[in-house]
């Protein structure tokens, strides 16, 4: 009969929800926020639910783990060959489709109808009625198409745009208009309007925006980042706003959180950063990827959006 | 024998466009950027393009005149009564949805995922993890639903929303998901987070935006003009913002243009101006529009997006 750990900072309300939610077979529940709170609930769990973060100083700890469902989609600090293997992972996705897509295409319409410009013309009594960009007919190329990727790809459809994918070996998604892979890199992004970081980070994908990639994107390109920051050359990205190689990076993810303050990133011109706000996770859907998993778990279904150790996502 | 002049800023490109497009049966093309270039082509044109500001003042001085095609969706300029109505007129209709969407959507975003609140934590090297709002869920409500409100339903359909559709009694978007008529409009505003303008300016849509109908919106309501300026009472609009009984308002149509520096909306708190570049008329559409009537013309069908001259649009 399961047992349940909830670890999270949103620990009470996952409780609320899962309870409500009244799952079959069921034998204890239980809620923390943070290990030394979980440890006084015993250690006869058998799945865990929660941040990363908070569930890695845990892992060592539980006997009987045989699964944990994250709250997030990136599960790299589980992943460490130090780490205990012998239970099934399980990442958060499917959920933030929606919400990558609202920030990916914010930022791209912030740039295309020249919004800065437009507060800027308010502030000065300027009627600027200079002509605005559209995405349609513009290129996007995603760097990694997997569930979020693919919604980016229905967006950027919708709003008339062509599309180019850059995955290892996988062509699922319709919506992608041309695939590339591996040595293709380069020809990914020649012509690229739009670059949209969507990566994990995995060995074949540190540093992958390098100066050589930046270098193939014309200079009226944007770089979003959404995926990794370790996917990202720092000073290559920096370099290559500076010399006006590249219009604008708007960066969520970064290499260190929260980002300290002496890093060249929060002065560098054309950049705009938004401190991993683009896919808040939201309790209420969390709940539902974990409620479903978990009936999978009792029927001995397989999990979905479990991870593979070795091959990083 | 079909004699065309094109009336245009743009006068050049069009000529360009439709030379190339070799029309059939075509006896004439002329091009000029006012009037009076205009006149010393002749006067023995049957068919006019161009914007409706320029082509008001040259139609009592053709008198073969049978068609006008406008590069506006807005012809409320040629709908004077003082004027001739013995000629078709026909408005820019069809390509606009896309572009809105872009801006509509665009400063949806932009309220959602609180740029400008990162954009100012970034100045002051403040690390923001505030959590944005999303669109999912939310209702949006739009005041007409014509081609260009049919996009933005199609749009906030793939965000997740709801929508809501004012119309005198048209119910033929069928990603609207409830429509409003008529002494409906407030049970329409009731509840909305966003409320769009896409209304043009008939004697019953002129200031339809009024004291009373932004007091049915909910304080965290947005509105975003991109119909008419005359449909909105200004002064019932800063009222509301003063009062905090809007959270924002976004215009990009104004009573006057451009917007004389004493008018208040310059400087209201939570107002932002766009200056009328919501839909760029962009030549190369345009064309084709024209194009498409030209044919329709000659072959005795009847023209698209033709306006009836009583009802106003």
């Amino acid at each position: 009969m399961p047992k349940v750990l909830i670890l999270s900072r949103d620990a009470e309300e996952y409780y609320q929800r899962i309870e409500a939610a009244h799952l079959p077979a069921l034998e204890k529940l239980a809620a923390a926020k943070n290990i030394d709170e979980a440890l006084a609930l015993g250690n006869d769990f058998d799945i865990i639910f929660g941040e990363p973060k908070r569930m890695r100083g845990i892992l060592a700890m539980l006997p009987n783990l045989r699964w944990a469902q994250s709250t997030w989609a990136g599960v790299e600090l589980l992943l460490d060959p130090a780490l205990r293997r012998d239970y099934a992972l399980t990442k958060a996705s499917g959920i933030y489709g929606i919400l990558m897509s609202e920030y990916v295409f914010g930022y791209m319409l912030f740039h295309e109808r020249r919004m800065l410009e437009r507060l800027q013309a308010q502030k000065e009594k300027r009627w600027d009625e200079s002509i605005t960009g559209s995405l349609r007919g513009k290129t996007i190329g995603l760097l990694g198409v997997g569930s979020v990727g693919a919604h980016l790809a229905r967006t950027a459809k919708h709003f008339g745009m062509t599309v180019r994918g850059y995955t290892r070996a996988s062509e699922a998604c319709s919506e992608v208009d041309e695939y590339f892979h591996g040595e293709a890199l380069f020809d990914f992004a020649a012509g690229l309007d739009y670059l949209i970081g969507v990566l994990p980070t995995t060995d074949s994908t540190r540093h992958i925006v390098d100066a050589a990639l930046l270098e193939r994107l014309p200079a009226q390109a944007v770089f979003i980042n959404v995926g990794r920051g370790a996917t990202v050359d720092d000073s290559a990205l920096i370099n290559a706003l500076g010399n006006q190689k590249l219009a604008l990076a708007v960066l969520d993810v970064f290499k260190q959180v929260p980002l300290p303050t002496d890093h060249p990133f929060w002065q560098t011109p054309n950049l705009l950063m938004t401190f991993h706000t683009s896919g808040p996770s939201l309790p209420g859907d969390l709940s539902l990827v974990f409620i479903e998993n978990y009936n999978r778990y009792i029927n001995g279904q397989p999990l979905l959006h479990q991870v593979d150790f070795e091959r990083g996502y």
